[in-house]
């Protein structure tokens, strides 16, 4: 039947490719990766996921199969809740919203709160993923540069006065990481962060505030959430990804309750999972989870230091960066000069992976800057890798002058 | 910071109220749920699954606990190109998509295919989960009345052609359940479904084939599934929900390679959970699925057997029905002037839930019919129910009769 058959014309939300970084695996084996922003295999409690699964299946199994039901979900709601409490955030019922994790919870904002062709402002350099979804939402994407603490809110504010002095659109949305950046490593300081909730209340914009990494603390505190400046506009977001499992594809928003129902409202009457949920609140009665996170927090916090030291050891001055209190991700500066690009295929050739940072920003800049993560890999091939980067490095320089 | 808060004006695609069914579980604790369509709990493969998730984790843990990896995902497609070329579906590599359960797939396909205002015709009665997604990408909903075999394709040819006369959009989908219609209980024709694909290549639309209950087949054998005679322009759904257990939450689309990238795009570089994923494809070694499935057929069959008789016992010829050769859903067709939502509450005092008729229509129409599952209730309780159901209606009929 194939002969009758015309072109369908698809709508332009479809992204022409694939987002960026779901291709930077290579194919060699012994590619030491520090490209991943996933946690440590070694780091997941098995065995307390082995018993809180059997608990799931075999005590709560007759609801928790179910399409909904058994008492998990709101127990991890409750979880949460407290969790964020360490942040001053005050979430009640109704206020949190299980999803598959952030990536669907930032896809479930985008839709509650951006038509085609609405502004969304995000951090230069910011994590590829959320652009992709505020594509795929046909948003506008303007971006704004961070320091040491985090994005420059007077840029920000100097931009929206400009916005409506010059009667430009302003954003409906603004996408920020307050702590441990992905990819910068650093954290917003807390009177920017006051400052910004005062500004979406002001200007009348959401802050959709990606909080991956809350838990991994290194040195210092919790430091309070935006979401506790403004809880009416801001969206929190957080994840088990990096405190149990990447596979278990949980993840979660905390909002005004009608923020929550209408984001909620794009599960058609549906719900996360409600078995892996079973599992999460099973494992909580399995595990000690203070003591699993300081067990967390020693291996990052020591894998961060091997990876430091080696950076300072192979690059001296050459290359800047600050050292990251919590998260996975060292963000490398280079001289103005050098494109990170161009030294990818040295890199996977002398078997290590890293991102180079033209991927984390929306306009074309950042080419200088690479991103090296430590939370995958062991410290022998932490040290390992950033010996094989150094060398991919020192590879490109030679063709570099070679070519002058 | 609340006092200079101003309304913030949410995209119209959020839907104002939640979609229908949610709300029908009754607070009674002794109710007799007829209104679900989920499976029976009695019928979840518990020490398999307790089994499979042991391997997952302590085998494939390392892998199949991060974001993506290890072999349980390709084992799960492998199986489901298996299972559809039983229904004469050849899926190649590309072609299959696993989601979170079959409404993820219809919400991906939905946003993959349909602009705003652009048409999508369904049938009349059809599944409100799926209406509430099309409603939610803002589609132009029209519906074509189903006979004993299925939708009047007919109706729907002449539709198409006074269209294009008229010059009226035509639809860019086309959302059918060719088997065990839910609510309807009734199968499409294979002549039906060799027409519906030649009108979708001439008149250059996608079909939705959702075949949720494809393997719960009580009488008869497997037709051709419609994508067998269309497939550039079908999308094939179905789900692990009635087979395994929903609470694994995963179902999957068939389609061409291009339909399914497009869809896929909406995972934005992530991907259905591979805990998940490799779960069912441990359950694969540890259960015998011919056998599993033999004891699910032998079940439903037999609930459907016991309610078909208690409904004949009970009402006579005052209801209409036929008998599904497959799924979960008797569809009463009471007469004309009878208004089945106004016995919903009767049936609650009565200690039974069931689903009125007008919840299947988007259109004001089919108030005089009502949809019973036999899924969830085991023989004894689906013949109580269906006396609480019969009691309220004589309770219905009595008040109106009084009024009149």
């Amino acid at each position: 039947m194939t002969s009758n058959l015309q072109p369908f014309i698809y709508p332009k939300r479809v992204p022409a490719a694939p987002p960026v970084g779901a291709a930077q695996a290579s194919t060699r084996s012994d590619v030491i990766p520090l490209s991943y922003g996933t946690p440590s295999s070694d780091a997941f409690p098995y065995a307390e996921l082995q018993a809180a699964s059997a608990a799931a299946i075999f005590q709560e199994g007759r609801d928790a199969l179910q399409y909904a039901g058994a008492l998990g979900p709101g127990r991890v709601q409750q979880w949460i809740a407290e969790r964020a409490a360490l942040r001053s955030i005050h979430a009640e019922q109704g206020q949190v919203l299980v999803t598959y994790g952030s990536q669907q919870a930032i896809d479930f904002a985008s839709r509650a709160l951006l038509e085609p062709g609405d502004h969304v402002w995000v951090e230069a350099p910011t994590y590829f993923g959320a652009v992709s979804t505020f594509k795929t939402a046909e948003a506008v994407i303007t971006s704004f540069p961070l320091d040491a603490d985090g994005i420059q809110v007077d840029r920000v504010e100097i931009a929206l006065r400009e916005a409506v002095q010059q009667g430009n659109p302003l954003p409906k949305l603004l996408y920020c990481m307050p702590n441990f950046h992905n990819p910068g490593g650093v954290s917003l300081s807390v009177e920017r962060r006051e400052r910004l909730a005062r500004l979406a209340y002001e200007y009348n914009f959401f802050i959709l505030e990606d909080d991956a990494y809350a838990e991994l603390v290194y040195e210092g505190q919790h430091l309070p959430a935006i979401y506790s400046f403004g809880p009416e506009r801001v969206i929190y977001l957080s994840s088990f990804s990096k405190i149990i499992a990447p596979g278990i594809r949980l993840g979660w928003a905390i909002g005004s309750a009608t923020v929550i129902r209408h984001m909620n409202s794009f599960f058609q009457g549906s719900k996360a999972s409600v078995f892996s949920q079973e599992i999460v609140a099973q494992l909580f009665d399995h595990l000690s989870f203070d003591e699993h996170l300081q067990h967390l927090i020693e291996r990052y916090r020591s894998s961060r230091d091997v990876m430091v030291d080696t950076l300072r050891e192979q690059f001296g001055d050459e290359v800047q960066f600050q050292i990251p209190s919590g998260g996975f991700f060292i963000w490398l500066t280079f001289p103005e000069e050098v494109r990170t690009s161009e030294f990818v295929k040295d890199a996977t050739d002398q078997g290590v992976s890293f991102l180079p940072g033209s991927q984390f920003f929306v306009t074309p800049e950042g080419g200088h800057h690479a991103r090296l993560s430590f939370s995958y890999c062991n410290a022998e091939d932490i040290q390992r890798g950033v010996l094989r980067f150094a060398e991919a490095y020192r590879h490109y320089k030679t063709r570099v002058q070679q070519h002058n």
